[in-house]
This record gives structure tokens, sequence and C-alpha cells, in this order.
């Protein structure tokens, strides 16, 4: 079993290599070479730690396997980050445990390269405006990911915690990106890119906020009951997804279709647009993107990082 | 993290040590401090194998992981057998890996223990003949684990293939025990606790063959439309199992209960026998113990494998 570090993974992942490989996967899915498995998502009761596993096969790349781990919210006191998790890689020739890698940078770049695939494929020509809902520790990731695929000349960040916005001027400061802080209704008037990335349980952007053509990226709703966008929006946008079945069920989707507001055909695999199966945006106003995050996105880039690792002498092996 | 590999197995696991784990975890199951996750298994549409997670925490040990693997039926051409997994333990305070352990033979012997624990539970009184239905590579293992929990002084044995029936006959000689290959009526007639082992979709020990109080450890039954035992056999026992739904959803009593012959309020999780909150077998003639494998059953024994390594110097360390 080949292992590979935590520790190693900045230096291994480039954003490149994360949206080749995600972008990659998200087509397989479309073509039926690729399946995601179902998640195992349990609060088990011990510390509030939501734990499970996203699984799933590739037959396409070959990559088998799972990510294991989940949401320990009070790991500040072990000096950890609240996110912890590991990605398992299966030889699907022999059932035999291939490798271990560090999941948790591997996560936020997947991550934020799923926003990014979108903004490639569904953001209005010539896209101008990014604008940012949230400002937690994967907003930094999901920008610059954005900023790789679109012209951007402007940032403009809204948060519920405005203390926070600072991460967000910083983000955009690195990318030569001026940067404002302005309320919702501007920042959903002047974007042409709107990317949420937050734990809401209410919906933070509001159909009236949003004017023009404009594509959204909602990046935050993993979980029965939350939510970002306001059911109205979503309702008269044109929607897209990395999977339906997910979607509907915990991602930012299932208060339209609980609703009755959106049938689960209305909502479209994005991987069906990469491989140009559907025309994507075409003469709607507004698309958004749901990314719920699967197991397949996670098993393509650490497949990617235990080639790399392999060949830059940072994996270890070990007999098991 | 800390590794232990397959070939460490043998040395560390006793058979003693796996009971106890397995007993143990039983009796956690059954008082609440532990559970098991929803069981993924994927027929992968590769290499015709069958692959997934069985996942668990138990708070009471502290065990939280999964085992991952399955079945590849093509693994001879590789010189590897068919059954692989890998058992993950994670740290339940953060959320971290915390070990690996090859799983080949920690599934072998977390099966046997489990009908061994059934045997010491609900044998009748002074069991003196074994019967075992099946002889593949799991029976050695079964017999084994059930000659130390009851004095038995002699071995029946039927199999399907009549040609494999050596294993069972070397493995009774291992253990100083006589033993006669027999026809299923004198089996059924003679042993007073029966183990079958066998893959069959199709009943093998019929009603009409059991006579006298008997004890029954029904281990092969871990798929849809798989069966071992009589419908009839069944309706007239008194039933156990490790977990009642898997039980009666691809396990041995998923026939009986989708006849309507028994409910699963008629089946009892051995946890409950070993806590002393059900007497067991009672007056019962016949009892059952379904044996379904559920994760904690792995990640018990596998718990016990990494301090044992630990201590012995057989664990490896690697950053992850």
């Amino acid at each position: 079993m080949w292992v590979v570090a935590e520790k190693e993974i900045a230096g291994l992942v480039t954003p490149d290599a994360a949206f080749d490989a995600v972008e990659a996967v998200f087509a397989s899915m479309a073509s039926g070479d690729a399946y995601n498995f179902p998640v195992v998502r349990e609060a088990i009761g011990y510390e509030d730690a939501l734990y499970g596993f996203k699984g799933g096969f590739d037959k396409a790349a070959l990559n088998l396997g799972l990510k294991a781990g989940g949401y320990w919210p009070n790991n500040q006191k072990h000096g950890l980050i609240n996110h912890q998790s590991t990605v398992f890689l299966f030889d699907p020739d022999t059932g035999r445990v291939a490798a271990a890698v560090g999941g948790n940078l591997l996560t936020a770049l997947r991550t934020a390269a799923a926003s990014a695939v979108s903004i490639k494929h569904l953001a209005p020509k010539g896209a101008k405006v990014l604008g940012m809902i949230g400002a937690g520790h994967q907003s930094a990731f999901q920008m610059k990911a954005a900023a790789r695929v679109a012209n951007f000349e402007k940032v403009l960040g809204w948060n519920p915690h405005p203390e926070m916005l600072g991460r967000l001027a910083d983000t955009a400061a690195e990318l030569g990106l001026p940067f404002e802080a302005v309320e919702r209704d501007r920042l959903g008037a002047e974007s042409d890119v709107i990317i949420s990335i937050t734990s809401a349980f209410e919906p933070l952007l509001l159909d009236g906020h949003v004017t023009g053509p404009t594509h959204i990226a909602a990046m935050g709703t993993d979980t029965k009951g939350k939510q970002e966008l306001d059911s109205a929006l979503v309702a008269r946008a044109r929607l897209f997804t990395d999977e339906v079945a997910q979607s509907v069920s915990i991602g930012e989707f299932q208060h339209v279709t609980a609703k009755g507001l959106v049938s689960e055909d209305d909502v479209t695999p994005i991987g069906r647009v990469i491989t140009g199966d559907h025309e994507g945006r075409g003469s709607a106003e507004i698309t958004i993107f749901d990314g719920t995050g699967v197991g397949l996105q996670d098993l393509a880039v650490a497949g990617a990082v235990v080639e790399l690792a392999k060949q830059q002498g940072k994996a270890v092996e070990v007999e098991i």
C-alpha cells in the first residue's frame, strides 16, 4: 500500500490537476463509465461528530475506493481542523488496498475544482465580476479556482459575519483583483458569476437580489435542511449538478423538488454539458450548479496524487 | 497511522482473543453502546467483483471505522484468495485515521468466533456431536472455533461436493476428533450442533433431517437469494442473529420473513442472551443463529490486533 501524507498534498496537486481530474470524472459519470455508491453519513453520538463514507468506481480511469471521515466540530482543542478525511484506493483487478491518501486539502481542492468546472461550462460569455457569498476556510479555495477559468476584473463579497470578509479581500489581493464588500442586492445585480459557500439553513441569496445573466455555483448545502438560495430563484433558473439523486435529497435542490416547483428531470448532470450532450446555458438567464460533492471527485484527485507522489518519491510504500 | 500487515495477523489473533472481542461487541450492540452503519455492497461491473463497506461505532470500546473490500472471483490468476479486505480504524476523538489492518484472516477468525459465541450461549447442554455442512476454506475456521466452546466427541460432515470433505477430516484430525462423512439425514439426526457454511441458493438442511435438541449456526447466507436452511425448519425454531435488520434482508431469515412465517420481532439479537436479558435456548428444541457478519465484529478484532501489534513491535507507523 502506498501512503501519501497530508503534508505532501500541497506540493503535489496543482489547481490545474484538480480541475482536469474533476472535469474528467464528471464526464465519466455522464457517459456511464463511473458511478458513486450510496453515501453513508452518520451522526455517531460522540463529540458531535458526523462520520461516513463516499465511495465509487470509475471503470475508465480504474479508480475504486472511498473517502472516509467527517466533521468533528470540537477539533480546535486538539489543534486540528474540523473536517478530517482519508481517501483509500483499491486495485479493481484484485480488491487489494492500493493507497491511503490524506484527504483534507484534497477535499478543499476538489470542491473548488467543481465550481470552477461549472463556471467554465456555464458562465455567461465575457463574465467580469465574481460575487462571493461566504468567507470561511473554503471560500479562498473557491475564489482561486474560479479565477483560473474566467477573466474576472473584480470580486464582490458578502458574508453573514462581516468581520470575516478579510479572507476574501486577502485572497482577491493575492489574485491581483480589486475587492469590495457589498450588500447582497448589489452583489446579485452586478455579479456575472456567484459562488455561495456557507453552512446556511435559510436562503441568503434571494430572487430579488439577482438580475441579468448570471451563473451561480451553490457549494455549501450538503445536508437535509441546509439552504443557500431562495426557492423562487432556483425555480426560474436552468439547473445543473454533479449528481442528481444527491442534489435533490441533501443538496441545494432538495427544497424546490420537495415543494414540487422543480422535478428531478429538470436537473441536468453537468457531465452531459462537458461531453457535449447538453447545450448548457443556451438561452437561460440564470444557471445554477449545485455542487454536492461526490466520492468519485475524491478518488479522481487522489488517483492523480498517488501517481505524482510515486514519481516524485513522496509516497511511502508499506506492506499490508 | 499504524499499519498491521496481513502476514502478522496469524501471530497476533488467538481464537480466544477473537472470541472475546466478538462476544463483547455483540453485547455492546444489544445494550445500545455500539451500532453498525448501513452496509454498502456493489456489483461493480468489473472482474465480476462485489465490493463494499461495513462500518460501525462502538462507544464503549471506542472503535470507529470500517472494513472495505469484497469478493473477486477471478483472483486465482493473480495467486490471491477471492475474499480481499482491509480494516480502517479512526480516532473517534478527532476523525483522523488511526490504523489500517489486513482483513483477510481477521474476517475468517471473526466469522468463526460468531458461530462459537452462539454455540457457547445456545447449544443444548452436554452437546457431543458437531455436524458440519460445507467444506470450503472457511469451514476449518468454524470447526476449530466451535471445538473451543463445547466438548465435542465426534464430527459429522456433508458437502454438496463430496470430494472436498478431506478438509473437514483433516481439521477434525488436527483437533483429535473422529470424523465421519454422512448423509444429511444422519447428520441432522445425530448432531447436537450443526454449522452450515456454504454459498447455497437453495436449502441444504431440510426440516425432516433434524431431530432432537439441536443448535444450528447458519453462517453462509449474506446476499439476497442465498439460502441454507429449509423454511419449515426455521419456522419451528427459536431464532437468534447478530443484527436483525441484516438477517431479515440479506441473511438466512430473509426467506421466512418474506413468506410471513416469522416476523422480525421473533428474531432475538444474540447480544441480549450474552447480557442476560434473554433466556436463550429455554425450552426450545431447535435454536438457530443466523450469522450475517457485521462491521463491528471486524472493528472489535482489529482494535485488539492493533494494540497487540503495537506492544509486540509488529505494527508499522507511517505518517499520513
